[in-house]
Order: structure tokens, then C-alpha cells, then sequence
């Protein structure tokens, strides 16, 4: 295993001291418990989004955090749940009394640990879960389907309808409804090496890829030879459009996200084989995103995210954000 | 080879669709000869900025093409200079009439065709060659010092100028003071893969990493063992402030980028790591830019830049840019 780290226990909080120093005119971190949050929260009358998960999937979540997005998120140890201490000290630095509203990826300890939060919390609260990886129903880490890329999608659209006044019901009705229109797969290359466990997480031949692959390298749908990117995007844009059923008429979002050790080069390769795909089925696209949003380490890879946007949502994705990572204007 | 392709020989055409396809809103993209331009180009008044170079640095150049950085760029096959005739067509397509500033990184093929384009090239046109890189002088390709990822800084703080309406003298001595400005010094933990080549450009050793490495995987100063975070960064911060010799009262841009497969985690700590560096030798660091700048496919590794800014640069550097992976607001 070779990182650019000094020492294994200490990989998260030095990550986090250099994100907090690179990002200090919009994030401030707070250390034991472990948050990040906007600089200017709690934002006066705004519903805040706390969000949270494993490390290792960076820029998710806290390269999201700012105006226009989330509010607040809690890093865990990598691929491992936050705690719920992390989560109600977030929730109460930024809440600014319009209620919080949590964004949890569908993993069972994350799962659990938000529930346990939201309970102890003394403001109101509601929870969204995100769902949006078709490739598999349960899996190592998940009862039902895992919450992938789309909570990227999930986390931009709520972020923008906070900021312009929803209030929390509406928030979770939104973010839901968004989630709902998420369709994820996912495809790996290569394994990621967790810096704890010295080696890789899984052995995977040189002419195979894991087919529906979820982020912290957990099986998907199949092992397989190696496809080319056209191929790989024609299972990925059926096994989604199986379960979104898309119609002609949807304005649909294409999202093209690196795992964290695929070119850019490739990933713009895999958008135009996607779009393509799309194409061929009569598919509408009406905005893009392409690059590394939600990453497993060093993982060679891609995910495809299709998400059926309304106007409303275009409207909101559209919004000006202003986050380390996520910048519109 | 495990790549997201289709063939080895149309990789850069597939991608440059996909970049054109994902941000229709910012660039065009031009086929046969290959280049990217804005939009919204030529825009009157205004001197136009033209880069370009090997592809597989992506997002170097043609992420930054936009509002407030590059006109145009034109992209070579991978790591392979582009050609006159595609400079030539970029030049004319993009000038307003205030004429064209080349900015070229310092390789010999690229300096040839540039100096070759800008002969032929009628309008007034004048050429900046970033050397911004500290590790070896003369190299594998290179007279002189190698022009890196600075170029980024270079392309940021003269777009912003060009797009004040500084004119073409004025833009090229920016640009020269800028890059005069900058040392940056990279290190590689793993190889690249050409896809053409189908095999890694070098060979390197479990527990090895190259110090002062190229972005086309050149040697650098010093194949070594693998150091902690805080060592490398203490070996690549005294090379630069041997050759920049920054004071205290120096503001100082503190740039880190990653090579391509090193997860953002691994940046963020060697952004921690060099600020503990630079604080250890009493300098201030007033601005900062960590992700995957200037990149050399899927190789892991990281590399630093200091540049020197004075107020002018600063006001430069927080300017509106409005590029696919450059945005500010």
C-alpha cells in the first residue's frame, strides 16, 4: 500500500485540518466530534441540511457543504458511519430554528445512527434516505438499495430549495420526490485499498470489472470481462431505465461520476458513450455533471446516475451554490 | 490495461464529444483541427487566450477554457504536442481583433508548433513559456525547466486580466511575472498508462516513489523510498523556497494537485502537510487551491506550487471565472 498519509490512525483529522485551512472563507471544522460547516450557519430562517456518512467517498459530503447546499456534514472513520454525537453536534451549530433536515445514504449503520440522533434531538427534525443504486435489492452494508451518487443530486436540489425558504416539510418532500427520480450503476476497475486494512479490499483479475459495484467496493450484480465503455454504458443505461422508466418527454439530468482513479479523460469518454445510449432510446438529456463527486478512494471506475428532472428541479439545480467543491454562479 | 475505452485509437475524439456534449453552454468544441473554444468567443475588445498542449492532463487546458480564463485550447493526442494547423484555427477563431496570447508549457514539441503557429499566425499574436517546475533542469523532453501545473495559475490570473481588457503586452508581462512566481515540485507514487502504449510508461517498486517526477511519468530528481506525508513535503517545500526564496512578507498561494488516481482525502492532507511546512519557515499563506488541476492520466502522485502573489495577482486570482472545472463567483 502506498498513500501520501504519515500514519494510519491519523489519515481523517489531518485530511480534515487541511480541508478546514484550504476552505476557511466557507467551511469551519470542528474536531472531537468531527463536523463541517458552513462558515455563515446557522443561516437565519433557512431549514438546515445536516448529511453525513463514511470517509473516503470525498468530495461526499463535506465538499458540499455551503451556500446553496448542505449545511452540515459529519465524516466517520472511512467507510464507517459517523456517530450520533457527531450528528447532533452539527444539528445544533447550524439549526437556526426552522428544523433540520438529515440526508442519509441508505447504509444500515448510517441508517441507524441518524435515526438515534434525530431521536435525541430537541428541534424538529425530519430524515430522507437516499436509494438511487439500481444494481442490486440488499446487499453487504443494506437492507433494500444502497444511496450512491444521486445523493450528490439529492443534496444540490434540497440545498437550493432551502436556500431559497421551503420549509422542512417541504425540504423532505422534495428531497424525496428527488431521490425517487434517481437511477444509479455503478462499474469498477480496480479495488480500493482501505489505508487501515494495508490492502485492497477485493481481488479483481486484469480482464474483469465489477458490474453494479457498490462505493466501498461491496459485490454488485456480476464479474465480468472487461467491456468497452459502450458496451458497459448500454448495461448501466438499461439496467436504470428498467426501474426510472423514462418517457420521451422527461428532461433528464446525465451524471457521470468518477470513483476517484479514472481520467477525466475517460469519464468525458463515458459521458458521450452514455449520451448516446440515451439517444438510441429516444432520451432526452437536459444537463450534465461529469467528474469525481462521489468516490471510493483510488477506485478505477464509473458511475452512471440518470435523474428525471421537473421544472422545478431544473430550476434548483440550476441555483447558484457555493461549496468547495460544487461552485454555480 | 483496464481503461473505460472503446479503442485506443479514437480515445481523444470520444472524449472531446463528451466535453463538448457535457458543457454546450460554455465551450464549442472544433474537430479536424481539434480545438475548444468559448461560446461566446471572439469577444470584442478583449485579448484572446490560446493554450494547448498533450492531452491527459485533462482538466489542463481545456477545462479552463470560459469567462475569465482561456479562449481557446487545443489538445495534442496523449502527451504528444497539438499542431500548428490546430493553433493556427484556434488564433483565428477566438480573435477579436485585440490579438492572441499563446501560453505554452515548456516541452520541445509544443514550443516548436507554438513558435511555428505563431509565425504564420497574421494578427498580432505574443507567446509566455510557463518552466514553473523545480525538480530538474533539462529533462527528458525540456530545455530548461518543465512548465506544470503554475500553468494553472498562469492561465487563472492572465484570463482574468484579458478579461479586464489589459492589453496584449500587458497580458504577456503578467503572465511572465506570474509563472517567474510560481516553483512547483511533484512526486509519483504509481505509473501511467498510455492507452496506446498498453503497458505503464515506467516501472516503479512497491515501497518506491519518484521525487521532482514529470507529468508525463519523466524521471525526476530521486527515485527513493516511500516517505510519510509530512517528509515529502518538507523535501518539495525546501526545493521551491530554495529557488522562489520567499520572505514572511510574501502572500503566498499554497496549490495542491493531484497527478490523477490519488484520492482527494490524500490531497487534503498534503495540503495540512505543506502549510505545517510553510508555517514552519515563518511564511503566510494567503490563498489556497487543492484537487486535480494538471494531471497525468491515472497516475498517483501529488505535486505542490508556491507562487509568490503581490495585489494585483490576488485581485487577478479572486476574479470571476466561469470555466467547466474552474468556476469562481
Amino acid at each position: 500500500m502506498k498513500k501520501l498519509i504519515n500514519d494510519v490512525e491519523t489519515v481523517l483529522e489531518e485530511s480534515l485540518e487541511g480541508f478546514g485551512r484550504a476552505h476557511a472563507h466557507l467551511v469551519k471544522v470542528n474536531m472531537n466530534p468531527n463536523f463541517v460547516m458552513r462558515a455563515d450557519a446557522p443561516v437565519k430562517g433557512k431549514v438546515a441540511l445536516v448529511s453525513g456518512g463514511g470517509s473516503g467517498h470525498e468530495p461526499l459530503h463535506a465538499g458540499f457543504v455551503g451556500k446553496g447546499m448542505l449545511d452540515a456534514a459529519c465524516p466517520g472513520e472511512i467507510f464507517t458511519s459517523p456517530t450520533p454525537d457527531q450528528m447532533l453536534a452539527a444539528a445544533t451549530a447550524v439549526d437556526a430554528g426552522a428544523g433540520v433536515l438529515f440526508i442519509v445514504k441508505n447504509y444500515a449503520g448510517d441508517v441507524m445512527n441518524f435515526e438515534m440522533a434525530a431521536e435525541m434531538y430537541e428541534g424538529s427534525s425530519a430524515m430522507i434516505i437516499t436509494n438511487d443504486d439500481v444494481a442490486v435489492e440488499d446487499s453487504l452494508y443494506t437492507q433494500g438499495r444502497r444511496g450512491v451518487a444521486g445523493t450528490v443530486v439529492v443534496e444540490k436540489i434540497t440545498g437550493a430549495a432551502a436556500e431559497e425558504g421551503y420549509d422542512l416539510e417541504a425540504c423532505k418532500a422534495l428531497a424525496e420526490r428527488t431521490n425517487a427520480a434517481c437511477g444509479t450503476m455503478g462499474v469498477a476497475l480496480t479495488s480500493c485499498t482501505v489505508p487501515a486494512a494495508k490492502k485492497p479490499t477485493f481481488d479483481i483479475a486484469e480482464d474483469e470489472m465489477e458490474l453494479g459495484v457498490g462505493i466501498h467496493g461491496e459485490p454488485g450484480r456480476q464479474r465480468t470481462n472487461m467491456m468497452s465503455a459502450d458496451d458497459i454504458s448500454d448495461r448501466i443505461i438499461s439496467a436504470i431505465t428498467e426501474i426510472l422508466q423514462p418517457s420521451r418527454e422527461d428532461d433528464l439530468l446525465l451524471f457521470i461520476n468518477g470513483m476517484g482513479g479514472t481520467p477525466l479523460m475517460e469519464l468525458y469518454l463515458m459521458y458521450h458513450a452514455a449520451a448516446k445510449q440515451c439517444e438510441a432510446r429516444g432520451l432526452r438529456i437536459r444537463r450534465s455533471l461529469v467528474g469525481n463527486y462521489c468516490t471510493s478512494l483510488e477506485m478505477a471506475g464509473v458511475s452512471i446516475t440518470l435523474t428525471k428532472l421537473d421544472e422545478e428541479m431544473i430550476r434548483l439545480w440550476d441555483a447558484p451554490a457555493q461549496t468547495p467543491t460544487f461552485k454555480s454562479c
